[in-house]
């Protein structure tokens, strides 16, 4: 089977009217007028972002999961994607279901696939994702928006993706119903694209934490030019974790990566708002803290002391 | 360094006024109004696509160079472009040397880098670029516009990309003249996009010749239903091939891969204005062929025999 079968027969599905899709030097695609584009790029790498022997259905489904994930972010409304594919060989079995999975999020998000490209890498497979969403001027919720004053919100759990992959890394002994319990998190995620589509004109600053709460919280503060301080004890600690030990689980909740969640700060006056959307849209939503002015980015516990993370009794961050 | 000082460092450049480029969960840009948007998506791989000592910045020049090309097969203007890069190790002055050569030509395209996505990959490099173009609406140059009585025109040389490639590969004797003349058509190729968009509302058909001339004319034929003669004397052959054996100059020019120039498609009407908009890009343009109703590619030689690249003569096709 050559390259062009392989690109005809899994990834040619029928576009948008008045798109153009694979098959061309270039896909075509009409914007709706008065709208901004917004565009992200991610890369999965196999052995670093993904295990060779990964459920490819799971591997489709979460490759456009975490680009759909910057799109939420953003506050825009997917709109098309494009993949360029790079594998050591043709597979048909692995094709068929790394398509399935793809697809299967992709029409679910009315996000058609419109393009890309497919090649052949000794070394092993790579996934490059191209997503476009559409949303109004000026309401993209942009990391530099943050308030002072403003409510610190996160929806989702927090920890279990991490709590897979320490397992499935080795690094944490394995316990098969814990692992069964928190895979779910890291192999399919289901980022809350269309809430945070929602947002767009309620919320100020949103971002994926993809590499963690504390370290993407970090790129807020440090483009709003702004302090937070979060409530440990607020935190949405998955369900399935709190059989641990009470370190491990504040390590995974804090820094734990693979979280296709999103953290957003709004005015203490949208609370309400805010909550009824999550409701709206099936997504549990949790004020995990708030903006002041200032810079860096505290911790409260129980007995209302703060500490910044770097400072003793959280120096895994270091 | 980590990989955010590393994007900071190489990839931060200027974007135009109401975009939004690196930085945030994804770009933001504002189509001009009324326009379409043209996308392509490539991906390089180390050892498949590029040689592992390849200069640098004639490989950041090139990655660019590919997207660009697609888009101006397209009829559409460069507006916007995006790169993922995975890397087996972070060298500075690798990485200063690739920035290099893509910024020249992104800077020369007016195709601003909005964002991206760098990671580690531990078995060699990968790059994937997202180009976007614009053009009116109906006017893109697609693989299926084609019509009968319509002239088959060629940009640029053919053959020198083939012949630096087999003596690199050692598939050919290496003669170090004929190398360094024909080496830059296979490393820093200059495709015409900005005669590509040009032509958007004079030519019918176009195509990109990147997997060499035969293979990539068959897909307008099959996509526009016709069928083509090409004559063999008229094609443009690369002038270092002069002294070479005749079979092997013909297998390069019809085979050879990694040409970055435009075959296109257009009335006879428009042949005065396609040459004058030749001479005003500084693109060399010539006319190979034309197509008829049927199906199929024909090639006729000096006597006006006619026959199929696949019947004697032509195997090297099959």
């Amino acid at each position: 089977m050559n390259e062009f079968d392989l690109i005809k027969r899994f990834f040619s599905r029928p576009t948008h009217a008045h798109d153009l899709g694979v098959g061309d030097d270039c896909s075509l695609l009409t914007p709706t007028a008065g709208m901004q584009l917004a565009t992200s790029v991610d890369m999965l790498v196999e052995g670093q972002h993904f295990f060779s022997d990964v459920d490819p259905y799971l591997l489709g489904h979460k490759s456009l999961a975490v680009n759909l994930s910057d799109l939420g972010a953003m506050g825009a409304v997917p709109r098309a994607c494009w993949l360029a594919l790079s594998l050591p060989r043709v597979d048909a079995d692995w094709l068929a279901a790394f398509s399935a999975g793809f697809f299967h999020l992709a029409e679910q998000a009315n996000c058609p696939l419109l393009g890309g490209d497919t090649t052949r890498s000794p070394q092993g497979i790579v996934i490059s994702i191209t997503v476009m969403g559409q949303l109004a001027p000026a309401q993209a919720l942009r990391r530099s928006a943050a308030q002072e004053g403003d409510d610190i919100w996160l929806t989702g759990h927090l920890g279990a993706a991490d709590i897979a992959l320490r397992q499935m890394l080795g690094t944490m002994t394995s316990q098969p119903e814990l692992l069964a319990a928190c895979r779910p998190a890291l192999e399919q995620p289901w980022p809350p694209y269309r809430f945070g589509a929602a947002l767009a004109d309620v919320a100020h600053a949103a971002i994926d934490i993809s590499d963690g709460l504390v370290q993407d919280l970090r790129h807020i503060l440090s483009a709003s030019q702004c302090a937070a301080t979060l409530d440990l004890q607020a935190l949405p600690v998955a369900p399935a974790l709190l059989g641990l030990a009470p370190e491990l689980i504040q390590q995974a909740v804090l820094s734990g990566g693979d979280v296709f969640e999103l953290c957003f700060t709004a005015a203490p006056s949208q609370a309400k708002r805010i909550e009824l959307l999550a409701q709206k849209h099936g997504v549990k939503v949790t004020r995990i803290g708030g903006i002041q002015a200032g810079h860096g980015l505290y911790l409260r516990d129980g007995t209302g002391a703060r500490a910044a993370p770097e400072q003793g009794g959280f120096d895994h961050f270091s």
